[in-house]
Parts: structure tokens; sequence; C-alpha cells
């Protein structure tokens, strides 16, 4: 009955294949773009720029290291709220961030940052914030599958992730010409339907015999909290870190601060009224608070508005909620689909709203509120869109939404397929939530969680005993 | 005996009404400035600015941010040190503090980034600062009553408090053209008066009978450090956030960093010799180590040289620290305060000092020592105020302490009266800092607690029995 | 056989006394430089230099903050691993570091930014990140110490470590001409075989006594993993932060990041391969992740190359971890040298190997890499050492390797003598790793551990017999 989960061999063999195989790859294709390299002062000269200050550094690394902030502390400690699987949560998270920010710096680099003199990619502060962004489709897929998979399939789920999400990202931002500099679609949409798909395949109906470990306990709850305002604090930075210079990134900030503060409300709201007693319940508040910054992450640039932004941020926030409610332990029972995190309601339901508002928000864009050069320039209307409209812009736009889900649920049954492969390590029904499999505990942690988490009156009588 | 702590309907009812109303409030009053919105392209060529990158969001948002982590994490890890209400404590500042920063944007927009061309509040990254800002005077409050309100009542605490604020702030920033960038009395005198005040009116005799929760476990004291230490690193950012740009910004990073780091060392002389051996209390680290931030609030920005700023932070950690010891029972007993947090000992003293301060720097500035051009920079000597010299800027700045004392006191006073009404569901004395009234707690709590945290004989007993 | 561990004189002495000196030294001394002073304004039209966001601050302030967080949360966060040495690792953390700036500021100030005319040393953000640096030197070197010695020797630890560090870096910077804006050599080099050659002086063969103390807890471990992610995230600020405005330090952060990337993986492979099953430890995760930062802290500004810094970072995963699993045992029980936090894994090994590649680096430089410019810019070869060749640069960048490992261990063999007089407070060796020592621990704490950690059946008998 119990699984072989012993890693020895395959997660060593994995990451050490892989990284050399980055080596290899980056020694091949990546270079410094003209900002980082070390020409940039003859560059400098040469475009009578007036000052080191426009290098894209200046413009953008605070909001790259907010971004990088909600990747491993955010998402991270946001799934730290089982009571036995906190090291697995931040751990297994950092491990494949790590790994997929190299890979997605070659695949994107090859589809955006491709140099066609040299052959060569050539990266710059940019190109970092958008590997983490890509990231981040895979660390969502991972909170629907926490606990779950072992850390090979998750090595597995990034490397066909990075991949898929290229690919998408590819067609929708530069086939498509869509807009979408905080990724409701790209980022949110994708992963989120890649990891329920990927949970769907994944499905073990006997997972309640892990049922004593799939809460939390009181202290993994503020970890979790840690987590969640992380990324509260920073979704502005987020979704405006690789937005236009000047009124595109400040515009993002403000409209995502205040979308969230409304969502926060709402949340309290519904998670009071849903309960006995009207007390809220933390699994909402660390969650349902942070889909406005999701619904934000398409229409964040564009003029939706201050009390625009507030309406996305009240109804999301309801939604979520009610998600959590409602709809995971539906989608369990009768869907198939185990969602840990509930990733359904905080990334998938507020990702596809996202990419709605943001196709009526772009569809009703007019020069008489973005002015004629800020019409062009919000929406890039240049060059092969020159003559697009904003309402056919806002198809476009709508367009993104179903390639998003296209890609999560081919790829997520494609992916899926392949980690249901009895090879992976992945834990036994009765082990899983549970840090024990994969990581060697404190030597007194078994008492510690026998006695005081749910004392043993066995454990008790032997000691009297002896 | 037992309160009806039952808010299934108020809290949802006040969240629901109140963002309703921020959402048709901002509808009619909020726009974007020219620096946020899409015209700002046409608005570079215009006012001939040579590069987005004067744009105050490169200023001002890095500053933004942090305040922003102060606010959110800083405020609320540094309530989590007692053992059973750390989700209040963080869970409640987040509620407030979001609602907080909308109504502020609005408050404050009236009075400060209102057009009277089209009668609209037009908002930049600037007055996301300052709705933070705001906002922390309410936080501030809350601490003197963390653990003996509800929800409900800390919403309406944020409602009157907010407004309070921003009367207050237009008296003395705009009438009174005081200078306070870090808000000495602007938010600290105010927000300690506030809420000490409204915990006198609160006052309950027998809160004894909670004092099995009062104290702090070792785990939520290393919590509670999480919040200290992001609010004192970032407490430069604090200070500089709206201050004058270059060298304004720069000066009050650096006092405040300095004196900050000088209130550690005494600090933590005070501690260990106020105790036998010498042994060091957490609840002084964890406070009196940020008095300086808040002493150095008005003066950061001024020419008040480091070895000036590190004589105030010398000065205020001790200060800080002594009331620790000896204030805050005197309060308690004889003046019938219950200050939980010691927000008398960390915000309304060094907040007086720190006005007292500012009001001695400003009038001791001259022309030699801020040169000309820099004096006039410096105090806004232009328009209204052009003839003004340093010794009468003087005498305003101390004017201002008094308003905001002013506005502490009577705004207390009414507010207390309100919140003392029985209708907000707050909880009995037995059950003050119990997370269990207002939260869904996880399962195995209560056990947990009874064997880890005071083991009960009883328990133990009846176990055997069994 | 106990020790007088009784600081309540001795502590607050020292803090007070020093504090004291250092208000006196900077009120002769310290002064703002021409960027905080407000004389700025005039400056800036003199110069005609065209914006205030020409200030300094404006390119350092957001690379500060993260190294601000490295040095409070960072090396707090990553100590407080112990079950029960959490305060004592971020609270004296805390006191010595906000020490170690101010004198800092002071040793780095007569030696880098004296200004001859006035005899004043001007201060800007370019000097808060040099001395928050040379603290860092400081705490490297408590990491080896870690629950062995009282805050008094630290204090001790720390003047002379930040006097020796300005030396060093004196000559090493200045006198040799070296670049390390990381600072692998002056940082952890210095800092490192500082503090191991103290523990090799202090060594305490008896310290088996405290084995009950010495691993972690669950818990414990979460916290640390804090501080392992805020020093993995913010590195890339870490070692771009003093770097050259423009590409200087774009290059840096990008080099730093990708090689912290790669060490995670070769990390986690060599962790999970040198256990039973595969299970990871977590010693490895929050420790050999990180080497790959300080490897890089001399090379990150130069051309490395992107696969070069990938190559760094998959061989310092590798040997810090190994150095985890073999070496620490052996110098504990060979060399006598206990290392509580593996600061040899961590600094020592990967800063050498961090100066052996920028001596390679450098060396390896030529014109048609970095353009005429850009060779001169990235290793200032202008007056002094107009002349001087890649090559040579090369080779001086080694010597700079023995100058920081003379220091290390002249330095710390004298200070190690000092503190091992017998009048510091340190505790006796069953008492190590104890916060009980120096530290008012919460009432229900002793229970706590003792009913938790270690069941204790008499404890649970006596408890019956009531």
């Amino acid at each position: 009955m119990t699984k072989n989960t012993n890693i020895r061999i395959s997660l060593p063999a994995v990451c050490l294949v892989w990284q050399i195989a980055m080596i290899i790859l980056f020694g091949v294709f990546v270079r410094y773009n003209e900002e980082s390299d070390a020409r940039w002062i003859e560059h400098l000269k040469e475009k009578n720029i007036s000052s080191n200050i426009e290098n894209d550094f200046y413009y953008r690394y605070p909001s790259f290291q907010d971004v990088h902030v909600m990747i491993f502390v955010g998402f991270g400690f946001l799934m730290t709220f089982l009571k036995r699987y906190s090291f697995g949560a931040v751990g297994f998270n950092f491990l494949i961030a790590a790994f997929g920010i190299q890979w997605a710096l070659l695949m994107q680099g090859w589809f955006h940052a491709f140099d066609n003199e040299d052959w060569k990619i050539k990266i710059g502060i940019e190109n970092l914030i958008n590997a983490d962004f890509c990231v981040a489709g895979c660390l969502i897929a991972y909170g629907a599958l926490l606990g779950k998979v072992s850390p090979v399939q998750l090595m597995v789920l990034t490397l066909f992730g990075v991949t898929l999400f290229a690919v998408e990202e590819y067609i929708i931002l530069e086939l498509l010409h869509v807009k979408d500099a905080g990724g409701s679609m790209v980022i949110h949409t994708f992963g989120a339907y890649y990891g329920l798909t990927i949970s769907r395949v994944l499905y073990r109906p006997n997972l309640f015999q892990s049922k004593r470990l799939q809460g939390s306990v009181y202290h993994s709850d503020v970890y979790a909290m840690i987590g969640t305002l992380f990324l509260w604090m920073f979704w502005p930075s987020f979704n405006s870190a690789i937005a236009d210079h000047g009124d595109g990134q400040h515009r993002a900030a403000i409209n995502t601060y205040i979308a969230l503060a409304s969502s926060v409300l709402t949340t309290f709201a519904l998670s009071s009224f849903s309960q006995k007693h009207g007390k809220m319940d933390m699994v909402h508040i660390q969650n349902a608070t942070l889909a406005a910054g999701v619904a934000m992450g398409t229409a964040a640039e564009f003029m939706i508005t201050p009390y625009g932004s507030l309406i996305v941020g009240f109804c999301t926030g309801i939604i979520s909620t009610f998600g959590y409610l409602f709809l995971t332990p539906f989608m369990e029972n009768t869907l198939k689909i185990q969602d840990t995190c509930g990733i359904h309601n905080l990334h998938a339901m507020p990702g596809v709203l996202g990419g709605v508002i943001g196709a009526i928000t772009a569809a009703a864009a007019s020069e008489s509120v973005y002015g004629r050069e800020g019409l062009i320039n919000t929406f890039d209307f240049k060059e092969a869109t020159a003559n697009r409209s904003p309402s056919v812009q806002g198809g476009f736009q709508a367009a993104g939404i179903f390639v998003a889900i296209a890609f999560g649920l081919v790829g997520g049954a494609l992916v899926g397929g392949i980690l249901k492969l009895p090879i992976w390590g992945d834990p036994a029904d009765a082990n899983c939530f549970d840090d024990e499999v994969y990581w060697e505990l404190p030597d007194d942690e078994p008492d510690n969680i026998s006695v005081s988490v749910h004392p043993n009156p066995n454990h008790v009588r032997s000691v009297q005993q002896e």
C-alpha cells in the first residue's frame, strides 16, 4: 500500500541534468542587452541619452524586487498554512521558482528578446521581471497540488509549464497584440487551469486518509498571513512592473492599490456573514483579499478610473469568498478536482474576470479620455496595429482569454498524463500533506506533534507506566 | 454576564454599506492627476519635461512601498505578540487599514488635492502615501485598544479617526504652514491621544478576568519582531516619503537611520538595567527601539545634523523604555487608561517630543546653515509665508503640537462615547484578548493550548482515567 | 560550575558609554554631504545638474533599503533556527548591527569620506550602504558564535570588527585598487575568518552539555526561512548597491540573480542525495542556497556573462552543501572550531572562491568585450591606475584575498584573546543556546517547552500526584 517515495536518485538527477542544460543553453544563447553591457557608456553617447538614470534599471528595479518578494516569500508563505507541510510549501516553491526563472529567461528570450543579427538572447531587468511572472503561473498550479505531489513531479510541471506559458504568451501578446501587463490571462488564467486540470488527472479518491493533516494550526495560519500581506502590498508593483514608463506604471499602481483595498472589505463581510456568530475564516482572509490584484491584471494600466477599480475589488472579494464557501467543495465532490489552496477562487475566476474587464475597458477607450497620443501609447496602436480601433482591440483582448484557458486545459491534460506515470515518487494517500515524506524533520517533532496537536491518551499512559 | 459578540449582521452591513459609499463618492469625485493620466505624454511635451523619469512616481514609489509594508506588515505583526490574539492583530489591522486608505483618499483629497475647475480630486502616488500615513493614526489608536474591541468598533474608530485626521492635518499643514513630513504631530501625537482617550472612556475595571491571555508566548514574541524590524528598517522611508525632492528626501532618510540606530542601544541598556541579572525584556526591544522614528518625524527633513539625530535617538530610547517600566502601570492603575501595546510610550511621548524638537530645529534655522534658497525650499517660505522668519516658524510648529493633542483628546472623547453604546458586539472582560470570539479557529487549537501553554492537571488526569 | 552571566551593569554601561562616544565623535566629525545638505539646490545650479533625480539618493535608495532588510531581517531571522535561541538571534543581531553602523560611519568615513578642507566626514546614501556592509562582517562572525557568547562580548566583537574592517577595506579598495562591490573578500572572507578564529580561541570542549538545545524545532525552521528568503531575494541589490551607475548596477543585479537561481538546484540535489530516501535537510536549504550571492560579490559587476554566473552558482551550491555535510563536523572534532551557523560553508569558502573568480574575470577582461571606455569605467583605470592592464588588475585582486584572510585570522586571534577574559558574562557550557540566560521569557514558556518539546515523565507524574 505504501508507495515508494524515495527520490534520492531521481531528484538529484533531474536537478543536476537540467541545471547543466541551462548552463549550456545560456552559454550558446544568453548575453547582456545594451543597458546591462559594459558598452552602455558608449551607447549613451551614440544615442545622445542624457544620463545613466535613463537606464531601464532605474525605472523597473524597485518593482522587480517587489515582484521577486511576491514569488518567493508571497507564494511560498501563503502555502505554509497546512499544519505539517510548511517545509514543502516554502521549500518546493523555492526550488521550482529558481529552476523556472532560468528556463523562462530562455523560452521567453527566444520569443521576445532574440537578436536576429547574432542569434543571441539579450537580457536586462525587464527579462528578469518577465521570468518571475512566467514562473508565477507554475507556482499557481502548485497551489492546487500542494501536498500531493513529489518535488520531481513539480520540476516536470515547471519545465512544461514554462514552455507552454512562453508559447501562450507569444500568441496572446505578440500575435494577437493583446495588452496584459499584470497577466490576468497570461499568468493567472493559464496557471490556474493548468494546475486544476493536472489535479483532475491526478485525482485521489482516497485522499481522506490524510484528513488529519489537511487543516491548519494557529501558528501556521499566522505564517500564511506573511505570504498574504506581501502579495497584497506588492501587487501594485506586480501590475505596474512592465507597464509603460511614466503614466502607465503610475496608473497601474494606483488602480491596483484601490481595487485591493476594496476587496478586503467585501471579503471580511462575506466571510463573517457565512459563519455562525459572524466569525471570520482565515482561509478567506488569506486568499480572497488578493483576488482583486488578479482581476486588475489586464485593466490596471488602462483608464479604468479609480471608482472602476473599486467596483472590480468589490466584486472579486465577493466572488472569491463565495468560491471558497461553495465551489471548492462542489468541485472536489462532483468534478473530482482537489484544489488544496483554492486556486480556482483566487486565480481562475478572477483571472477570467480580469480578462473580461480588460476587454470591456479596452473596447470603451476613446480619444476624448486618453488623448490621441495617450491612446496610441497605451494600446501600442503602432506599426501592424496602427489602424486598430479600441473596439477591435476589445475583441482581441477577449480572444486572449480563450487562448489562455485552452493552453491551461490542453497543457494540463498532457502534463497530468505524464505525471500520472508511477515513477515520480509521489506520496501515498495517507501520507499526503506530510513533510515527513520528503524532509529530514527536527528530532523532537513527532513527540511535539503527538502531544500538542492531538493529545494521545496512550502516549500519556505509557509515560506514566515507565 | 457574557456579552453578545455576534457581529454576523453588523460587520457585513458596515463593510458593504461603507464600501458602496466609497464607490459612489469615488465615482463623483476621484480622478487621476496629470502624472497618472494617459494624457501625461501630451503634458510632457507641453511643459517641456525632459523625460518620463521626472514623473513623481519614480521619486516616491520605492518609499511608498516601504510605507505600505510598515502599515500592513509592520503595524500588523507588531501587535501579534499576544498569545491568542494574533489573528485579530494582523487581521483587523488589515481590515481597518484597507477601509481607512479609501476614506483618507477622499478626505485628504477634498482638503489638499481638490481641483476647483472641475470639482474633482486628482490623485497620484503622493496621495497614496498620504492615505497610508492617515490610516497609521488609526492603527496607532488600535494599539491601545487591542483585544478589547470588536471589528465593528474598529471600523467606526477608523471612519471618525480619518475624518478628524484630515481636518487636523489641514489646520496644521495648510493653515499654520507647519512642516511635519514624518508626522510626529499630525500622525503620532494625534493617533496616540485619540486611542488613549478612547481607551479611557472604554475603561474596563474587570479586565483582570482575561489576565491569562494578556501575555505573550515565545513564538508570538518572535512574530512580533517581524513587525518591529520592518517598522524600524523602513522608518527612514516613512519620514522621507513626502519630503522635498532631492536633498529633502535624502537628509530625512539619513537622519532617521541614525536616530533609530542610537535608540536601539539605549533601549537595550535600560531594559537590561531594569531587570534582575540584566535580562532584557522583549516588550522594550519590540517597541522602544522604534520611538526614535516617531521623534524624528518633524525634524528629519531639517538640518538637525547627524549628531543631533543621535541625541534624539539616545533620549527616546530611554524615555520610551522608562514609559513601559513605570508609566504604563501608573496609567492603568491611577488614570484608568488601559493601553495594550503601550502606545503612550511609543507614539504619544515621542510624538510630542518630535514636535518640540521640530519647533526648536526650525526656530534655530539660519541662512548660514541652509543657504538662502535652501531655507526657502526647506520651510516653504513662499507666497503666504514668504516673510516668515525661522523663529516665527518655530512658534507655529509648537502650536501644531497643541492642535494635534486637542484633536486627539476631543475626538477620542467623542468617539469613545459612541463606542460605549452597547450595540457594537465588543467582548466581555473575560473574553478579551481571545481570537475565539471573532475568528473560526483551527479545530485542534483548544487542545493544543490547554496542553502546551498552561498544562491543566485536570486534563491530564481525565486522560488517565479514560 | 555555573558562570556569572549577570550583565546588568556591564551591558548598560557598554551601550551607554559607547553611544555617548558616538554622539561626541559625530558632533566633531560628521556632516551631510552636498547631496543631502540644504545647499543642494544651489549646488544643482552651480554644477548645472539638470534635475533632482540626479541626486545619488534616487540611484541607490531602493538598493539601500533591500540591503537594510538583509542586515536586520535576513541575518536576524536566518539565525532563529535554534529551538530556544530565537530572541538572542534576532535581538542581539539587532543590537550589534545598530551599534556597528554608527561606528562604521565614522571608521569608513575617516578613510573614504574625509574632507581635508574642513576635517569633516560628509555622509550620504552611499555611506549608509557601506555602513550596512561593514556591519555584515560582524554579523557573519556572530554566526559562528551564536548561542555561546554574551551580548557584551558581541559589542566588543563589533567594535573591533568594524575597526579591522575599515582598515582592511582601505588597504584592499584604496591602496591595492581592487574592485569588490559585493564584498566577497572585504565582507565575507574577512567576516568569516574573523568569526571562525574567535570561535577557535573560545573553544568549549564541554559544549555537548547543551546538546539538547542545539537543534531546531519545526516552527523555528520556518522562521529561519524568512531570513533565508529575504537574503536570497535581495542579494542582487547587495551586489549592485554600490556598483557603478548605469550598466554596473544593472549587470551586477542580473549576474547575482542568475547565480543564485542556479545554486538552489545544486543545493537541493546534493542535500537530497546525501540523505536516506532522498529527504532534504533544512540546514542546507537555509544556507547553501545563499552561497552563490557570496561568491558573486566581486565578479557580479564584471562581464562574467550569464552562463559564467550560472556556473558559479552551480559550483557554490555543491561546495557549500558539501561543507555542511563533511567539513563542519571535521572542523568541530579535529580543528576544534565550533561553528554554530556553518559560516565556513556559507561565507568563508564562497568568499575566497568569489575572490578567485573575481581575479580571473578581471584578468580575462579585454577591450573587445568591454569596449575601451567600458573597461576604464568598470575597473576605474584612471589616475593612479590609468596604465594598469587587466592581467595586473587580476593579480591585485588575488592579493586582496590574502589581505582579507590575514585580517580575519590575526584580528580574530587578538579579539578572541580579549573575549576569553572571564569578565564578559558569557554562559556556562550547559546554558549555551538558551534564551533563558539573557532574556525575560514569557511565563508559560518553561512548561510549554518541557511538555511539548521533550515530554518529561516526571513532570506528568508530579501533576498526577497533586
